[in-house]
């Protein structure tokens, strides 16, 4: 028999604005929240003392049926930067080692920064429209690097997990930073 | 250690064309393909008599790594009628009872079709931006009862597979066809 939850549902997104509507959650990540991501502390210290700010909100949208439990959600990385370093997702690895994820860029311009945890990156370039696939075992963050909102959509298995600990203690190899009025990959000194 | 499949990998779409690059392959299907889908069949063999005719083609690309087997694709439903009944997709139920799926229209009007072998059912109105889960269970079909090509992207394991016919045995309990002018659901009489 079918369980309430078990019935089909849609979300409808407004494109232009790169939301969507119902959502079940939204959730808001503030700069004080990631200190330990960003390479230049005092930046981050200056502005959370001067007034904390959203680097990023998601909205989420569960479909967990009594048989399955894929999920989505929507990621708005705001503009702007940390020192010279542009606005970015926390970052996580799933922790289960077979949990795939997609990523499919809405609106704006960024990076897809990915990592194993034996060293391997990679970064992808995102323009409106890219669509990614996060295979397994890789850690991934997001990068704003342009002047309006970047806008993703996510599908995942919620069994997939999240480990945010992991991205704080290796960090990402390469950093995506402003120099001369571009947005470059750096390499990252810590 | 990774193997070659287990890269991250980016496709790219182009939002107003409606298609994507690169793809690992192309199929087409065509109303000859489909003769026991449309209730009219007369029209449905008279077309065909004067020429096939493609309703709608997938574009595909799998993301299978050694770990997982999430893929994409995107199909693309033509306008048009066979008799007074719109184009629309043969539909199928996923082989395992565990496999959920996600739809995502990008492009044009139309209606999931949903049904449980149980015979409960739902159609879900689609406008461009429409996002639907299709949970475990529910035969999917799709139907473009616009004037423009209905664009839409699939997210699904490989794993689920894909059964045809039963949904060619069991049919939709409701059609979607135009009347006075008008799209709209009338109940199956088969």
């Amino acid at each position: 028999m079918l369980q309430p939850n078990d019935y089909p549902l849609s979300v409808q997104f407004d494109l232009a604005a790169g939301t969507f509507a119902p959502i079940t959650s939204k959730s808001e990540r503030r700069l004080s929240e990631m200190m330990q991501s960003f390479y230049d502390v005092d930046a981050a210290r200056a502005i959370v003392e001067q007034g904390d700010r959203v680097l990023y909100e998601v909205l989420y949208s569960p479909f967990e049926t009594s048989k399955s439990d894929m999920a989505m959600c929507v990621t708005r990385i705001f503009p702007g930067k940390v020192g010279d370093e542009y606005h970015m997702t926390k970052g996580h690895l799933h922790e289960r080692d077979d949990q795939p994820e997609i990523y499919f860029c809405l609106q704006g311009e960024g990076y897809l920064l990915l990592q194993t945890l034996d060293g391997e990156f990679r970064a992808e370039h995102w323009t409106k429209g890219t669509l990614s696939h996060i295979p397994p075992m890789w850690m991934h963050r997001t990068v704003n690097m342009g002047a309006d909102t970047l806008v993703f959509v996510s599908v995942y298995n919620l069994s997939a997990g999240h480990d945010y600990e992991v991205v704080e203690a290796k960090g990402f190899k390469m950093l995506v930073v402003e120099r001369e009025g571009q947005a470059v990959l750096v390499e990252s000194e810590k």
